[in-house]
């Protein structure tokens, strides 16, 4: 069965690709608004972590809002939120069995309930998988130690592409960089660099 | 890591235990009020799938106290609920880095909620991880047919050792066999005969 997980290069959906890899064809799909070129850190962690990779284009327009609705805010969560639903609508229509992603059952954002995943199955006749999503955040991060060789740092240094960067862009093209540190505050990041064997 | 794994013999805590095969030293363990010897037959399908298997003995006031909650409300699922609770703390009890269950997440019995997780963990010190909640019904039945060999019938056929057997002969044996008949509806039930190579 052909599986479709959005990718940002970040422990969490590595994990879930290794966890669904014994079950299905996995592709890692990586989304982009055209704002930079993160979406690349990803395909170069999917190469090292032996997946297959494509990249799927995002609508700018919902970058915007979600932005918008950021500073608004004067946190990202909504936005973040918005711009993950997108995601998993783009990723949802294409020729696949099953679309996935890597949230944990301890996050707060993004959510997708279960009503929300019974609609995006209904919709586009897809199964949506939260493999992590029967995980607690202790579990992830023994299985995580476990598995994954990492890189960590501050959030503005370790690049991933889980759409923060190329958010920040547009914030600080629009509203300053006074902005992004307002909406986003320091945090770290990490960075898959390879499997344990 | 060690965990332990609440095992019916059905397809979905076998659907569990081949997700988690990779990542944990997986023991099935199936638990026992002494009514009846079911839990045999979890025992002999965790050997068909080749997995170690362990019993717990469960507390006979729970079942009990479950037979009468069922027999007051006319159906099953709150004296699921509270026989499934037990075995959970029961295995928790035990010397594992981690405890779970195959509950789905389309599943209206048992459930664990996120609050009871985190209580569950807290106090054992253990992970609770429920490997199949992030799967809905039609993405677990794909997943069956491509991985399991199932003989299907009727519950009242087909043995299992998902409490329902214990709970059934308890209940009978305090009301009755119409008791019986009407707290568990008739309805198709699964057996685990092998894993597909």
């Amino acid at each position: 069965m052909e599986l479709a997980l959005l990718y940002s290069g970040g422990k969490d959906s590595t994990l879930a690709a290794l966890l669904l890899d014994e079950f299905y064809d996995v592709t890692l799909v990586t989304g982009t608004f055209g704002v930079t070129d993160e979406w690349e850190h990803a395909r170069d962690t999917a190469e090292t972590v032996g997946f297959p990779f494509e990249r799927v284009d995002l609508d700018r327009g919902v970058a915007r809002d979600a932005v918008e609705r950021m500073r608004e805010d004067g946190y990202p969560r909504n936005g973040i939120q918005r711009v993950h639903d997108h995601a998993l609508e783009r990723v949802a229509e294409r020729e696949v069995d099953a679309v996935a992603d890597g949230s944990r059952r301890d996050d707060r954002v993004p959510t997708v309930s279960r009503a929300e995943a019974q609609s995006l199955e209904d919709r586009h006749g897809v199964d949506y998988i939260a493999p992590l999503s029967g995980f607690g955040r202790g579990a992830v991060d023994r299985l995580v130690d476990a598995t994954l060789e990492l890189d960590v740092g501050p959030s503005d240094e370790i690049h991933r592409a889980d759409y923060e960067g190329e958010l920040r862009a547009l914030l600080a093209d629009r509203h300053g960089p006074e902005a992004v540190a307002e909406v986003f505050p320091d945090h770290e990041q990490t960075r898959v660099t390879g499997v344990r064997e």
